[in-house]
Order: structure tokens, then C-alpha cells, then sequence
């Protein structure tokens, strides 16, 4: 093998790396001994966890000393027990369609999102009382949700603006989650809370602002829950698929991704919504797309429209912020939906559904 | 009269304008004879025409000089034969929704837009022989659109590209018309075009890079036939309201506003489309709001998704780039539909417009 | 000639034009004479004029049809009186660095801009009176402004603001020239108007809304006058080269290229001054770089700042504006200057202009 | 007391804060003692350091419940010691120029910015050995830099590109110190990096897309060192400064701005340098503002007019990609300067400064 491997180097040109799958019952040690005889070759590699499966991606070098031919998979195949070995272009590896081609499904209790699942996570912005989570989980339950959103830890643009019920916050959902069965989606902002996420709920919200905070996408990574990912305000497409590969590449390949609107000149709407990101984004990564039109929009009335263009383009599932009594709302109320504004958006986002392929 | 509106004007504040509609019947003289009169009380005014009735817009003047009072409105009404009195505020106002609550209803032979009418423009980006453009227009017209494009003026980023076969693509435009009796909606970019334009087609096309040639939309507010007024790549709403403003002060009120696209820092699609657009057009301006899917996207595939979502937000209709031959289209090919890829775009147009309100 | 010159067309693979510079005192009937020519191997091409010389640019074609190859070259060397023959990218052809590499100079009476000269437009956004016209032009210009600026012609976003005093303003001007020897620089917004500034101006200004306004391109091409073409809000700069080559293609080689500011997401300034623009303009096209930080500012108290570091990374003139009494302007008072606040900044812009190379 | 302050209270109507400031020697019992005070009448209120002295600082409340009136200040100036009350718009209260209208100036060893002290911070991208960090330190400093850069925790957009040295590359910077006595600036990317920086470095930097990572932005308030911290790609001035806010709030009160460009639709760069946020950034807060015209620019050849820019509109200080072999650099060599391109880029920044006020 060690022969044709360095010849089957010495011709590489296009900066490529190798996924590897191993096959079923694999352990990590079987992994470390593959990286441990691609390096006797000169190729480093690392190791992960992708669904079930060990997986040993290669490094990135430069070109013309990374393995990507057909001799060096030959040799992998012929050593090692492995399921299929896949080349593809750097920007995006375990994210990329071609390591799951039919599109990932994301479960947490109630809630499912891809593959043919419509994910429909409502609630208030914050967790304010006990009460209003729980008026909401149920309302929002009856009109068809299927996962209860809610946040304890809130980011602020201000230092003094209310900073969330943090832990408190945490146990009012997870009683509203025994009181409707819904799957409870809320916010981590560092490492700790990705833990007390991960205790009381069964999603892990990263938001907007810390789509590139690398140390939390890691922390995201190991965690044994799923994450939803929220877009930054001008992340680009690619840079947002790379801080989602941070989470596969941690091990966790349960990644949804959400578009919240971009800042551009328009002042209409808080940001604007680029519906084009939905089929574009099945085209590339594997992962579901769900659509948050309460931010994109900044205002209630705009949440409808801006939701059922999002289900006909082809989002996967809906964000939306749904509130007792919106007027009062400690946060964002302005573009909260009531109860009633919500049941009428499922009713019509469920027909146009219905509609499309 | 005379003494108390002079009051009523001292104590005047906000910039506001008045719109006075007059009676049926009334002829541009009895406009004419109002202006006389209301410059004897120091107020300036202009006189255009709305529909069929005869209008005079009191013109902008230093807050404090300006007649938005009961006082002078009942001498209005006492002294002319008058339908209704508007006072809107100045940034938009013939085009504003308080004039044409309803909405307005835009047609053009076969097509109508606007008011519950769903109006489709389907063509090639550019007009380049007779036959690519009677076939496209009967396959068009079969798959339920209600108006043919095609370019026969084009504007082009270089001075050496293509430009269009001027004339003679408009007489070809003619001759598909004959063929299958749908409208045409072609673009002039300049006086003499628009003239050559109303000769030749049923629509005249005012492009992004012309949307505030203020000479050009002069120009079409004297034109006899409905105008489509696409948005530019960064104009702001306001704004594009007031470009239409300027054709519909100029006389002619059936303007129709295409959105396609504005420029963000996105670069995975030629323009973003900000769907929500389409609620903002919807509570300001009467005018019809229709989506051009296709220069947004610049890309075929991309064309479906940006239609269904922007029927579901509750655009009015649509403009679609279709070719018999996208491969070999002289421009914008990559963003052309095939005849069978309008085909499923409208039967999935159809169907989300059949969800909705 | 014939033979080789096909062999040369057939191994063409880049898309190409190749400019060809007649000799001193060619006329325009020894470049049609070449075109011929040129036919007669299936090489379209177009006659224009830069500076005093008859150039011929051959077409746009496919890819493999086009002649840039030296055979062809030579043929056309032994057969006509040529001065020099560019071979160049499309994207670019007159407007090209290559065609003057030592830059343009655009000269109008008192002003030069370009190619180490330093050319400051200031006056009044709109002429008022004569007065305010004739006193602003003797203050900027013992401050050391070389041109005198105001619109005679004002594109408004509404209808129904002030519209300029038109062909008055115009004579206002003129006599503004006599008084204080200042060159004219003022906007037109159709050909007409184009040839009213040719008549009463010195430099016709393309405002930043009609800069693919391409009939007023053409007609500016046609102009036996510089034009200072202003950017648009979100014109790519390759777009706005392109417009620019419009004018030189019509036969105009005096144009300067005026940056206005671009429309972004942020607010505290009306546009954003995108100051790298300036080194880039520098290494693309030959044309002088002007900066008119009174439209990016929107504000008087940000024009120093925004001035000085325009000239700091390199621009060759300015564009300010100036008003006796900013606070009774009748357009545009918020960002114009005193006479004193303009004297301030010429004195740390002739400064900071020292330091450059 | 009581009785007034009530009443001063209930006549308020706008969403101020009171700022208080106590006397030189008080110390955080003094501060928690007025803090009591303030709750008995119903005014909630934390407590921060600012410099060396204690704050406290009313929080946010409804309007109509917060203290601003002269009564209530009466009383507090009567009841403690207290050196000055500031009311402020929430917006920006600890970074509010009313607080130091002189401007901060902040200082680590050699480097002094801000309050008429400019800074020149310069180094690598990234620490990648000893030698290039030394030599480059030495340079740099020889060039009349301040301070020395150089990333070992590096922020990348792919998990599998090189992440830095790390603890390695901090020690590699504190040998740098030791040979040049450059202070050093160094990014931190969690709360435990920020330690580690403090440790080894002199000016913690936080990065772009950390600027709204707000346990990082808490745990840089706690630290001892100064903190620069960049903008966001799209960050709004005032969410920027709310992002200094929470550092400031935490008891940190030497922050440095550092503005590098945001995104825009413009791609001849890599972001777009909105130069005109120096003048309104030294409107609204005390803060020193940095230019890093690197990574707006992402081009070497465009630094050096970029930095001119900067300094001819008023920065306070530069932050400078220098690499001894650019070309070799592991990161962001394209945009990394020669020591040679460095030096003359000092030379002309040095002379522009000496023009400005």
C-alpha cells in the first residue's frame, strides 16, 4: 500500500479532503489506529462522530500532499473496515448534501424537521412567569406547534436591559414541556448554558450573534442534544455552513440551521428576509431549514406573509414568536403574534404546504 | 370665503397637500378656474388627471402656508363641484392607498393585475426573431400567462453588448400579439421610446436603472397606456412610491410596481429578493405589485421557490423570463425558464394563490 | 494578409477587443476605410474619437471569431497609417488604464483635474438668485475652488419639491462665470438639457440616478464638453466604468468619474463613503477620481473629515457644497458649508494634499 | 428627602438614567449603602468602578419611575459623597462623552492612544514562530509602531483551518515584549482566554465576530487590562457601543473602538471602510477609536491609502498587518505588509497627522 499511496499523493492537485466512514460497531480506537497509519503516509487526520458512525476526515494540506485517489481509497478499504469514503471540497465536509444526500431529519421528542418533517417551534421571546409559558405552550400546541420556544438567558443589545430568568427561566420550561409534551427549544450563550440547556431542554438555540463565537459552537459540538443555528445579520452563506461543520466536526450531527433576516438599507422591516436562502441552502448542506419571520419582520403583521412565502419556498419548519398578550411583553412584543394571529398562520402555512412538492 | 381661509391657513403647521377631486364631468377649464382661485388666497396649485376625473394637487409650500383646513375645504366645496377632498401628508400622495382604497386595477387587453387579479408576464428577456417570440408567446399564453414580454429596447451594462433590434423587435412584438392575442409589456428608456412603445405595445416597461430618470417618468405620466415600473437595485420604497408618484402627477394612473431584487451583500443569487416588499406595498400605495423572480435569482432553478414565495406574501402578479432555448438566448439565459419548467412554475403558482386571501 | 490573419482568428480563445489608434491627422473616412477592411475578414468593428484621434474598436464576436493575434496586428500596421494598437479586456476599452497609463487630465477653463492637478467644484446644491449664486462663486473661489457648482436642473424624489430654475438658473450661472472667471459644472437630466449645459456650462454633471440612464450616456458622448459622472447609490464600480465607457464610446474622452457615497445598513451618515474606491478607480480606468463628501455626509460637520481623507488616499478633486446661509437653502442646507467652514477645509485639505505623493 | 423625591419621580417622562460619580476614597460599601438608599425609594440601581472611582448607576425602569429630577439629585448630593450626577440617554451611559468630555486615553507600557495620543498597533496576523514574531517586533517598533499584534487563539471560519499556537504563541508574544518592550495586543475567545491574555499580554482584543458575545464582553469587564474591541461586520454604531457598554458596566473602564470595515455590496474589497464612523464615533462616546485598514482592505496595496484616510479624518490609532515574508504567512497574507511597505506607510501617516487639529 505505502507505494502506490505516495504516488497516488504525489499527483494530487485540488485541495480536497477525505471523509471516512467506518462501518457499523467501529470504535474510536479502530479510528485512532486509521489516523495512526495515515499519518505513517504523511496524511494527518482527525477523528469524529457523525450519526452513530466513527469518522476519520484528513486534514487540510497543501495541495499536492493530501490523498485523494483512488489508490489511497483502495488501500484505506483494503486495511480498515469502512462504509464508503467520500472526497469532497473543503468549505464544507460533514455538512456538505453528498454525506446525506436524502437530508437530515432532526428529532427531539414532539418535534421532527426535514426529510418531508415540518418543525413548528412557537412561543414568547422570553419566559416571563410560569403562566404565560404555560398559556403558551398549550395555545400554541392546539394550533399545531410542535416544539415550545422560550428564552431564560436572553442576549441584549444593552447592558441593562432585562437579562432573562436564566435558571428560573429553565425549570418553567421544562414544566411547560410535562404539562403539553411539547420539545423545548431555548438559547445558550456560553459553554455553562450549553449544559443547563442540555439538562432541562431538548434543543440548544445558538442566536445570531454568536454564529461565529467558536468556543460555543465547540461547546455545541459535544453536546448530546440538538442545536438550532441562527444566521448573523451578514453572515454569508458559506461562513454560516462552516460554524455549522464546527458542531459536526465536534460530533454532534444533529444541526438545524435558521434563517432570522439580514441588515441591508432596507428600514422597512427589522432586517431583511432573502427567501432565495431556502432552495439554496438545499443544495449545499444536508441540513434542515427553518425560517424565524417574527425577527426578519421586526412587526406582527408582516409575520404571515413573510411565513407562508418561507413554507413555499421550501423551509423545512417555522420560528415564531407568539405571546399571551403581545402589548405587555417584556421583549420584542411588537412583532409577537396572539394566539388567535398564530392559529390563523398555521391554518394558511399548512394549506400552501400542502401545495408544494 | 376669502377672510376665513386666510385663517385657515395662518394657522396651518404640518407640510400636508390637499388633493381635490372634482365631479364628473368636469373639464380641464373648471381645474383651470379652481387654480385661479385658490392662487387669489396665495395657494399654489396643479392640476393633472386621475382615472377619468379631473384633479388639482395643491403644490408644496413653507409649513404656515398651507390650506389643510375645514374652512377652506367647505369654501372649496361651496364654490366648485367637487367629489371628495383628500389631505395627505406630502410624501405620497396620488399614489397613496386613501385615494384608491380598494386597490387599483390595472388592464391591459388580456391583462389585468391589481384588485383580486392575478396578472402573469411571460417572455424572453430579449426579442431576437420572430419565431423564438410567437412560440414563446403561445406556449406562454397556453400555460395561463396573460402578457407576453420581450425587449425590444435593451439596457445593457456595456456599450458594445447587444441592444436590442429597437423597431424591429417591436413590430415582432406586434405580430405575436395578433398571433396570440396577448397584451405586450416592453421596455422604453426614453421619451421617444415610450411613444414608440405606446404605438406598438399595451405596457410600457420602465426599468431599474431608469426608475428615477425624472425626464423618462415625465414622459410616461403623458402616455395613454398603463406603465410597469420596476424598483432599482437600491431605492427604497419611499422613493420608488415617489417615481410612481411622478407619472401618476403627470396624468396617467395605471402604474403597476414590479419588485426584482435589490442589492445586499449576498452574493449566491444576482439580487435578494426582500419579500416583504410585498405586505409594505400592500398598506401604502393602491398600486398593483408584481414580482420579477427572475433577475432577482439569475438562475432558473431558483425561479420556482422565489415565485411561490412571493405568491404566498400576496403579490399580484408576476414577470418571468421564459425561452424556448435558454442555452442560446442572446441575454440572461441562465435565468430563463423552459416552456415545461413555466408550465410547473404556474400550476404551483396556481395552486398557492388558491390558499390565500 | 488574408490568410494569416485567419489562422490568427482561429486560435482566438479570450474574449478580447483590440483598439487601433489611427495616426495624426487621420480622418474619420481613413476609419471607415479600415472597418472595411476589417469586414472583408469577418472582423466587425466601430469608428469613435478619443482626444484628436480616430480610433477603430473592433466588436464584440464569439470567442474564436475575434483578431488579436500579432498577424492580424501587422496586417493592419502595413496597410494603414496606426499610431498604436491596445489589445484589451472587454469588461473595459477606452476607459482602460492601458490607453493612457499616464492618466487623463480634464481641463475647463480655470479647472484641471487628473494627472496631478487638483480640481475643487464648490457652490450651492440648487441656484436660487443671482445673488446667492454670484456671491458664493467670489467666496469659493478666493478660497481656492477652481469650479463653481449649482443645479440649474434638480432631480427631486418628489414630484411636487423644487425643480430648479431651469434655463434661468442656467444664465444665473453664466453670469456667476463672468464675475468670478470660475468654470460651470452643472447636472443635466435628459439631451436637451445636455445641450443647454453645453451652451451655458463648462462640465456637464451626470447625477448619480441617471448613471445607466443610457440615452443621456449617449447623448453626453456625443457632447463637446467634459462630464463629471457621479456613482449611483449601488452601482458595482465595474457598472459605473461601464457607463463611463458609454461616453467614451460616443466619441467623448473627457470624463471624470465622482464618488457620492453607497447605500448600506448604516444610518448616521446619508450614504457611506466607500473610501478604498479611490485606489481602485486608480489602478482600472485613466479617468480623474473626484469625491463629493457633502452627498455621503448628509451632514456640514462630517464634510472636513470626509474631505481630508479623500484626499489622504488619493483622490484628484473635490465636489462641496457651499451656501451663503445653509439654514435658508432651499435644498440639501443640512450638509453645506459657510464660506468659513469651506476655507477651513480647503486649508487642511491643500495641507494633507502636501503630504501624498 | 422621601416626600420630594417622590414627587420627583412621578413627573418624569423620559427614559434617562442617573449617573453617579463618588468622591475620590469611597469605596464599595459606600456604593452598596447608597444603592439601599436609592431602593427605599423605589429606584433600583447597580454599582460599577470607572477609573478609580465607585459609580452607581439607576437602572432601567419604566417611564415615569426613574429619578432624573433636580430634588432627587439634591437629596443623593446631601445624603452621600458624591463628586457629580450625570442624566444620560439610556443608550450609552458609562461610554457617553458627557461622562469624560475630554476623551479617554488609554495606556498599556509603551502604548498610549487616545486624548491626542495615537497608537500604531502592528504585527501578524497570526504568532507563528518565534523568530517571525521577534524580528517583526523589532521592526515594527524601529517603524515607529506602539504596540505589537499577533493572534494565537485565531478565530477561523473553518474548524479545520489552523487555529493558532495558543498558550504557545502567547509565550512566543511575552518573549517578543521582553526584546522589544512593545506591550502587546492579543485576541481572547472565551472567558478563560481572556485570563490567559491578561496573564501573558497587555491589551486584550476581542474580535469581529465577538462583538455581541456578551459572556465574553462580562469577563473582559472583569479583567485589569485594557480591552480593544473590534466592530462587527455589520454591527450598528450603536449596537457597537452598547457591545463597550457591557465592559465598561462590568468595571473596565479602558475600552479602545477598533473599526475594520463593514459588509457591503461592494467586492473589489474585502469589507468597506465607513470612513466617516470616526467623526460620529467622537461625537457620542470618550472611547479612542483604531483604524485597521488591513482587514478592510484584504489587499496590501490598498493599507497604506486606507490608513491615510483614516488618520487625515481623525483617528486616534492604526491596528496593521506586517509579516517579514507575506507571501509565507499562514494567514492573510495578501493583506499583510512588508517591514518596508510598513515603514513608508508611517512616513506618510506621521506627515498627515502633523495637518490635522
Amino acid at each position: 500500500m505505502a507505494h502506490t499511496v505516495r504516488v497516488g499523493i504525489s499527483v494530487l492537485r485540488r485541495p480536497d479532503v477525505m471523509i471516512i466512514f467506518l462501518s457499523e460497531g467501529m470504535s474510536s480506537a479502530h479510528a485512532d489506529e486509521m489516523i495512526k497509519g495515515l499519518n505513517d503516509f504523511g496524511v494527518t487526520a482527525h477523528r469524529t462522530v457523525f450519526g452513530d458512525r466513527q469518522v476519520v476526515v484528513t486534514s487540510i494540506g497543501k495541495p499536492g500532499s493530501r490523498p485523494d485517489d483512488e489508490t489511497l481509497q483502495a488501500g484505506i478499504r483494503s486495511a480498515y473496515h469502512v462504509e464508503r469514503i467520500l472526497v469532497v471540497d473543503t468549505s464544507c465536509q460533514l455538512a456538505n448534501r453528498q454525506v446525506r444526500p436524502e437530508g437530515s431529519v432532526v428529532r427531539a421528542g414532539t418535534f421532527s424537521v426535514g426529510g418531508g418533517h415540518f418543525g413548528v417551534i412557537a412561543g414568547p421571546c422570553t419566559v416571563e412567569t410560569e403562566r404565560q409559558t404555560c398559556e403558551t405552550a398549550l395555545a400554541v400546541r392546539d394550533a399545531g406547534a410542535t416544539a415550545l420556544r422560550g428564552g431564560a438567558f436572553k442576549p441584549r443589545t444593552s447592558p441593562y436591559a432585562f437579562q432573562g430568568l436564566k435558571r428560573e427561566g429553565l425549570k418553567i420550561l421544562a414544566k411547560a414541556r410535562r404539562l403539553s409534551g411539547l420539545a423545548i427549544v431555548t438559547e445558550a450563550m456560553s459553554p455553562e448554558e450549553v449544559k443547563l440547556v442540555e439538562e432541562y431542554g431538548d434543543v440548544i438555540q445558538i442566536g445570531a450573534r454568536n454564529v461565529q463565537n467558536y468556543r460555543l459552537l465547540e461547546a455545541a459540538g459535544r453536546a448530546r442534544k440538538p442545536v438550532l443555528l441562527k444566521r448573523g445579520f451578514s453572515t454569508t452563506i458559506e461562513e454560516w455552513i462552516m460554524s455549522a461543520e464546527y458542531i459536526l466536526a465536534g460530533g454532534n450531527d444533529r444541526v438545524i440551521l435558521c434563517e432570522r433576516g439580514i441588515r441591508t438599507f432596507e428600514d422597512y422591516t427589522r432586517f431583511t428576509l432573502p427567501v432565495a436562502v431556502i432552495p439554496a441552502l438545499r443544495e449545499m448542506p444536508h441540513l434542515p431549514v427553518v425560517v424565524d419571520p417574527s425577527h426578519a419582520a421586526g412587526r406582527a403583521d408582516f409575520v404571515l406573509p413573510l411565513a407562508a412565502a418561507s413554507v413555499a419556498a421550501g423551509a423545512d419548519g417555522l420560528l415564531v414568536e407568539v405571546h399571551p398578550d403581545p402589548k405587555s411583553a417584556l421583549c420584542d412584543g411588537r412583532q409577537s403574534l396572539t394566539f388567535e394571529e398564530f392559529k390563523r398562520m398555521m391554518r394558511q402555512c399548512t394549506d400552501v404546504r400542502a401545495c408544494i412538492g
